[in-house]
This record gives structure tokens, sequence and C-alpha cells, in this order.
């Protein structure tokens, strides 16, 4: 396992790391979570990812009974504030709620501190001054040692960064959008000032856009599957354009390459995030072991892309 | 109930609220108190309003006694320092008695942090940077999340918020003044600049004029009433010109305007202060269940209240 | 009794305070000066001031052991650190010293905090910046609410407040300087910008000039005096022209003011300290009750001198 | 024993003192060290150097463990942070890193906190601000009182103190080179605007050049000796012109001028160290009772160099 820095940071994660979304507290047990995170820890990932909305607050309460094992410094773990309940003050990104909330989540952790805390959404409602002293509260009262902003644009990054400047707040290190072979305007062209001002690094999720990157959806929705289960989510990918017949064409495409290299597509899909030096960690959501040893291979897959088939890749990526 | 923020800050509270004032530890004692704020959390009242003088602390006693019951992120608590005692430190807003004020409130209250600490009334024996930085250290070291003033002229706020920005330090969000049909001006005109340069926020407290707006007072002082037993309340009230023939003549007027809409005077009183946005939560003192339901129904009846009928309050209001 | 701001700042202290300097632990064991403090808060006065230097730590036991009876919002209690023992780290005022001076004062006085911490004496060998970043930790770690310092020179204490602008940290409030009828010039001229600039103000020491103002050493001095038993105070005084021909001549002219008002002289020389109007409070040195009650006749004598009878008095003093 | 100012800080520390590197754990067990440390501190050593990395934290826990016998405030305590382990986050000067780093030595330690801390090399992999607010929070947390540096180069230095007056860091006051006769250049030159910029002080390790300078390799590598069991050191040292003919021919020289003084060439290579008045304290590395006595005599020895010989030992070093 290759570690990365996060930006121009000090922090190092591994460059695949692993999700509790979706996964933890619905698909996943506490006993089959426990097997699928020391699986994770001893192929080398030392970044677990997790969120106070995560099946209301369960994702990190197994986490945290799991972590319990590892020795503190031989892990990074990350939260995410926004949706902690229905109340008035249980959402977003005023004092009162990220404090409250990451109260919450270091008690469902069993933790005295987590590495990172993200903003798990931009919060128009709040002043971003009472957000970033809450932020640097939290850090500077020893709660997190960094802290991260999720799906945020660039502009809402600047103004956070301006911000700290004047309030002598210390600055977000890491971004977490969205990224994969689908969805790339904003990790490769909007942050591109952010990247250089501000050295953010960035953890991505959806890294096989909810599973159409495995190419299970080249021939129609298979009954059981996610999307099959969930018709929102469906529908959010199809106005999208993310599940779309012009997708399926590229996939073919990008399936021979696959093929060439004796990958899957979906461990070609988890190679391709890593061609990019700002991803710093592709985080998995895997709910088998099988599929956790299946998507580490792309650690492999990705030293056999050469700068052609990356080419070749994109080419067909941008394909109208 | 609708959750309004406090101006422009992340803070949700609700448009009316419970205070503890001449109520709790004097009408009301712990069973009657307790049944009061069940009722008002029931129908969505998240905002609860103490001091530390009230009652010479016994009503932050009581209050702390009954919301041990409700899950604390669903709460907003605040409490105000100013009197606490008769010593040489008990009052005023030095660091020494803001310190040590916050500390009994807090123990009082039974509560690690009150959501906001209030300076409860202006202190020109105090320099500003002593207070404003004795409040950033309360806000820095956890035992409030946000801080207020409570009838403060602008000019006072103009130069907390200077010294905030000079020292680095967290600024006041949230003003508690005086606010009702009879007594306008410092809301709706010395403020302004307020609202505007810093988005501080108003709770506002006597929306009935100590009673005098339940129109009770139109035909002379009742036996048993509040304004008999304090002859000092009466006589301020006179010689500020609420209490007179005047305020009757107007207030006959918008009893009219009430049974157009089917509402008492008193709710009528309450719905208006609603009226203004720089309003987020109108305090109410309830002495009794009854009380409590009736003041609710304020918030149906703003509801009726058009542009022309607010129109029309206002010119009585303003008739010479 | 009356209670005075510390200059321009919030906390107020009673005119005439209780010093154990020389006294606790030395001519006052726990009984006597236990019996002196009940009286001297009875009276009136809350500001007990003493060292970590004072019979070796000694004194603060003491005044820890008596002072636990009180409501600690009811006193105001200070300490001074300096000399804290003979190891190279055990003096001056290094953040090492002062961190670790604070701790064993707060020990031995059984208390959290102080409301005031003083540098005893000014540090030349330690740079500014590093003193008054470890006052600012020490106030904002909560182990004092105020600090000042004693025997500073007007340059020392404009450096402290520079240095304390530059680094944003929160200045000194007092200073603790020697001032009586015979030692006048820092007091009244040198401090004169310091008070205009800063607001600072003094409690200050030695108001009877190590007994010289007591008139007891008019006619030589007497066995079993302070001057008797300690020949190095004695050299120093007559060395600083206080204990002079000229002195005894001009206290014999005041003895007769003092009669006139039907007053000793040393009551005299208290209530002359406090027409100053920049001395918050006058520090009294006291071994017996009766000392005690004789001091605290002087603010019933300060309530007699007239404008007129304080020029006769200073006319007096600077004879030459 | 004298006591020397670390630069221009008030912080005081014995000119002679104690470090653990290669000792302890390693030839020292917990008994030897304890006589050694125990001696050292008889003989007025009053500094105790140690690192996470000295035996793998064994060095730590063994000082600790002999630190407890001692008052708190007569010891000056450092330890040093940068490899911690072996996972991707034990090394360098990442916030994680330096946070978990000191809560681990200060365990090891059994103390609260250490004096000095310091970041044991430059990290270029890590942004100069992470580290410097990670510095910044530990003082202001309390878990130590001061920081320094070792082996960083002025350039490194300069950008520290930058970063600290941009961020409104405490700044780091010492320095830990490498300072011997045979090793100058940086202390005596590049530093030089270090000192006079930002006073910082030298805790030099050292000085004896691995054992070179006791004239013990002049005539080849005794078997048994430090560079016959570490072949990597002895490259190391040839490589850089240290062990050299050359060297030897010096030594020679200076031989001549210890035996003058009745010197062993080591004590009089130890006292040259404490002639550069920018060096606070050399430290000892000492395996046995007789070499620290020894070692302590430099002292003497430094007292009988007058500026001619110091010239003349100069002349001897800086031949070609």
């Amino acid at each position: 396992m290759n570690y990365r820095k996060v930006g121009k940071w000090g922090l190092k994660i591994s460059e695949l790391s692993l999700g509790s979304w979706v996964t933890f507290g619905n698909q996943l047990d506490i006993g089959g979570a426990k097997e699928i995170v020391r699986e994770a820890f001893k192929n080398g990932i030392n970044f677990f990812d997790t969120a106070e909305a995560y099946a209301n607050g369960m994702a990190e309460s197994m986490l945290g009974e799991i972590l319990k094992e590892f020795r503190r410094s031989d892990i990074v773990v990350s939260t995410k504030i926004f949706w902690g309940g229905n109340g008035p003050n249980d959402r977003g990104l005023s004092r009162k709620h990220l404090i409250e909330g990451i109260w919450g989540s270091l008690k469902r952790l069993q933790l005295n501190y987590v590495d990172i805390v993200y903003c798990h959404r931009p919060d128009p409602e709040t002043p971003i001054e009472e957000t970033v002293l809450a932020m640097d509260y939290i850090i500077r009262s020893g709660l997190a040692l960094y802290w991260g902003t999720s799906e945020w644009s660039a502009e809402q990054l600047e103004s956070a960064h301006k911000a700290c400047k004047e309030l002598n707040c210390i600055p977000p290190i890491v971004e977490q959008p969205q990224y994969n072979m689908l969805v790339r305007k904003r990790v490769e062209k909007e942050y591109q000032p952010i990247y250089e001002k501000y050295g953010m690094g960035l953890t991505t999720w959806s890294p096989l856009a909810s599973g159409v990157l495995t190419g299970k959806y080249n021939n129609g929705i298979p009954e059981d599957s996610r999307l099959a289960k969930f018709p929102n989510l469906k529908k959010h990918l199809e106005e999208s354009g993310i599940l779309s017949e012009q997708t399926f064409v590229k996939l073919q495409k990008i399936q021979k390459i696959a093929d060439s290299l004796d990958a899957k597509l979906s461990q070609l899909a988890l190679a391709w995030c890593l061609l990019n030096p700002h991803v710093s960690s592709v985080i998995l959501g895997v709910s088998k072991l099988e599929q956790l040893h299946e998507n580490l291979k792309a650690l492999e897959i990705k030293e056999k892309i050469t700068k052609d088939i990356a080419d070749e890749i994109n080419k067909i990526l941008e394909e109208e």
C-alpha cells in the first residue's frame, strides 16, 4: 500500500481507504464490519471514514467498537458533521451543531479525538465566520487534529480560507468530493486554484458511481441491485446523464482496455481515480470480504496504466 | 412552531420562547414550572431564558432541575450575568463577576454550558475590552456557545464589536431588548445599523408591556393585578407614557382589529412583535398553563395579519 | 468601607487591605492570623495579598487555610511570583518559574485561581515577551483573573504593554509600589503616563515606611523594634534619607495636624495615601487585632482631611 | 556548576548536561542509569535530554522512572519528536505525529509536561505552518514550556520564526546542533543571524565527535570500540573528514596543550565547546560513573583556558 500526503500537509493516508456509508449498520452487522476492517488494516489501509449521518450514528458506533483494537496512531479516523437529527439545531454548520455534533460522534466512536472532522456539506444559512471559528475551537480543544469540507464549491472554499486568515483560525486541509470516470469537472477544473493556493488534498467518494462503473447496469437494472432498490438514486443518475446509453457505449470500450490489463472494469475505475495526484485517497464502500480483495487489486492495475493507456481512457470518456 | 435564525447566525430558536422572570420561584413552584416547561417544549418551544438575578438564582435552579429530562441539543438555554449578589464584585461586567457568575449559573442550571450568555445590562464602570475579553474567555472555555447583550445602546454595541475586532474576540450575536406595540424606537430605529453591520438578532422581552397590552388596565388597575402590587412599576409605566389615556384610546381601536381576527388583544400584541423580521424570538412570561396555550395561539393570529392590517395597526399606534 | 476600582478596570477592592508580609508565619501563627483575617473581613476588607516568597510559602499556606471559610466571590486574593526557592529556575519571570510558581502558590492557597497574580519584581534577565506570554497563559488557563506588577519602572511597564499589544496578550491592570508620605516620586510623577495610557491602578505597600510614620523612631530606635532587629533595614532607611533628622522634624509638625484631627500619626499617614485617586488600596501589615482596629480608623480620619489640610501636609513634606 | 540562559530567554540550564542517547536502554540498565543521573544532579547538572527515538522509547521510560525522585522545578527535562515508529504517521513533524508523539513521550516520562520539546529534525514534507501551529498547540495546552529544533538550517529556522510571527505562534527558543572542535561551521557561521535576530540558544551534542576527540582512534580503531561496532558511523566520519590523518595530526598538537593544562584531551574538547557564548549547555553521553566525573572536570579546565590558549587551539584546528 502506498501512503499519500493530504495535499501539501503532513498527514499520510493510504491510497485506498474504507468508508462506512451505506454498508455499516445497513448491509453489515458488527461481525461483518469487524472482519472487513481487520482485513483492510492488514492490507495497509489506515484511513477509515464515517459520518454522524450514516445509519443515524450506528456506523460510528460500529466503527468505534472495532477500532478499539488498534493502536490509535496507526489509524486515521474521520467523521463528518451536518445531519445529526431532526431538531431545529441538529443540522448544518452552526457552532451549536458542530460542537454538539463532534461530542456525539466522539462518544459513539469511543475516541478522544478524530484525525479529521469534515463539514459534510456547505451551509448557506450559517455565516462562514461562525463555522470557521467553531472548527478552530474543535481543533484547539483537541477534539480533532485537522478539518476538512465535503462537496463545497471552490468559491465556498475560498471564503473559508479568507475567513480563517482574517480570524486567525486554522484552515481546512482536505475536501471530500465525489470523483470518478463519469463525474470529473469539479475535481479537475473547479478546484485547480484551491490546490495551488491552499494545498488542499482530496479524499474522494463514489469511485464506482453507485455501481455504474462495475458495468453491471450496462444491460439493464438487475433485481436486488442498489438501483432497483432505490428508485430515487436511479432517477438522479439518469437525470445527471451518468446512467445513460452514452455511458454504456463508453464503458464497453473501456471494458476492453480493462480486459487487456487483466482487470475488472471496477478495478480499472478505482485505479483511474488514483492517477490524479490531487487525490490522496479513494474511499471504498465494501460489504463483502471478496469485494475488498477485488478492490485492493486496483493498486496493481494502477501500476500497469501507462501514459498512453490513460490518454486512451480519457479520450473515450470525453467522447460526445 | 417556526424556528428563526438568531440574526444572520446559525443558531435557531422558536418564535415564541419561555422566560423565567417574575414567574419561576415567585408565582411558580417547581411543580408548576415543570408542567409549563414540558407543555412549552411539547408545543415546539426550544428556547428557555433565565438570569442569575431572577429570584436570586432560584429561577436557574428550577429551570436546571426541569431541563434535565430533555436531550441537551434539543434545547437552547440562555442565562444573563450582571446582578449576582450584594458584594463589591457581585455586580456588573468585570472579568471577576462574569467568570464567577457564569460558574455559579452553570452549577445551578446543572449544565456544562449554556447556549447563550447575555450581559444583562451595559456596565459603564468596566472598560469594554475587559468585558469582551471575559466573554471571549467564557466561549473559548466552552462555558457558552454564543454571547449577547441586553438593553445596550447601539453605541455600546458598536464599541463592543470594535473591541472584538481589535482584540480578536468572538463578537456578540444577539441583543435582548424590550419590544412591544408601545416601546418601539430602539428596535426599529436605533439598532438599524447594528443589524446591517453585524447581523445581530433579537430576543425580545415584555411583549405585553407588563400586561398593559392585555387591555386589563384600560378601565383602571384591578386589585391583585401586578400594577396594584408593584407601585414602582406602575409609576414607571405612567412616566414613560405607556400607561396613559392615549394608550387606552389606541388599545380600544386595536381591540376591534383583534376582534375581527377572532383574537384576544394580547395575542395580537404578541403576533405583532413577530412581524418584525429582526425579532428571532418573543419571550413569554407565563404563570399558568392556560396562559401558555392562549399565547401560543398568537402564532395562528400572525398568519392572519395581512400587510393592510399591519399598516392599520401601526397607523393607530403612531397617532398622536 | 469604600471599594475602589483597580484603575479603570472592573475589579473592586477595599480601600484598606490586608497583607501577609512579615506577619504571617513570622509574628503570627495560624490562630492569630485567622483572628485578624476574620476581623478584617467583618470590617469590610475584601482584598488579601500574599506572595510565594513570604515566609517561604508559609504565608500562602496560612492564608489559604483561613480563606476556606469565605465565599470565593466575596474575596479578592492576590499572590506574587518571583522568589520561589534557590534553584536556578526558582527565581525571576521565566515561563518556567512563572507557571511552576503559580501552580505552587495555588496548591498552598488551596485555590483554583487567584484574582490577581503579580510579577513581584522586574526581571531584566528575561525578555518581556516571555513574561507577557506566560502571564497571558496563566490568565487564559484560568489560574488567575488579572495580572499585575510590583516595583516596575514606568519604562518597564511601557514595554510590557507594548509587548501585550504586539502579541495579542492580556495586559497588566495594576502595579504594587511602595508609597507613603516619605516615598512619593514614582507614584506621583513617574507613573503619570501609565495611568493615562493604560488605566493601571495601584495597590500600595509600606504605607508607614517600615514604622517610621508611626513616629516611634523620632527619639531613637527602641529595643525590640523592627529596626533594632533588622540592621540592614535600618541602614537602607538611613541611606535613602527616610530615617533622618529632617524626617523627624517634619513628622513633629505633622503630628500636630494629627492631634488636631484627633488622630494618631499612623492613622493620618494611612489616610494620606488614600487621598491619591490612583491608589486603589493601601495594604496593611498587622500583627495584632488592636493594630487592625487602629488602622481601620484611618478611614474616618480621611473624611476629616480637607483640601487645606492636605495642602498643609504636603507643604511640610516638601520642605527642604 | 554554572547555569546559562538558553539564548536570550529566561530558562537556565547547567553548562554540562546529561543526554540519554546511545547509553540509556543500551549500555545502561535502570540501575546504572539511576546512579549516573543521581550523581549528575548532585554535581549540579539540572538539564536532562532524551528523545522518543532513543532505544525505541526505552530511554524516556528509564529517565522518567528515575526523575520521579526529584522536585519537578529543580530539573529541566527535554525530549524530541520525529521518529516514533514505523507507521505512515509515526515520523516527521505533522500535527498528528507531533501531538501523538508528545503524548506518548509524557506517558513514558511519567510527566505532565516537559520543559523543552524539540523537533528532532527538519521535515521538508510538512509545511512549516503545520509544524509551528502544532508546537504552539503543545505549549498552549501545557504539555511543554518551550520548544526548539534540532539540526535545522538557518534558513529553516528563519522560515519557522516568520511563520510564528504571521500565525501568532510562540517561537522556538533553542537549537540542538552537533558542535565540537571538528564540526564548527553551522554553529559559528550559519546561525549568526539567528542568534542576533531571535536570541536562540544552543544545546549541543556530540562534543567528542563520536569519541574521536578522546584521541582513542589516533592509532587505529580498537576492537570493542563504537566505531568497530558501527561501520556505518565509521564510514560517515571518514567521508566527512572527521576521521582522517589530518585530524590525528591536529589532535596530537592539541594533546600537548591539554597536557600543559593537566587535562585529558576529552576534557579540553568539552571545555572548548563552552568557550562559545551561544552554547547554553554541552550534552554529555556517559555510560560509567568515572566517565561522568572525568567529564565534569572539564569545568575546571575551562577556567584555565586563557584567550591565548583558545587562539592557539583554534589556529591548530584551522590548519589545512
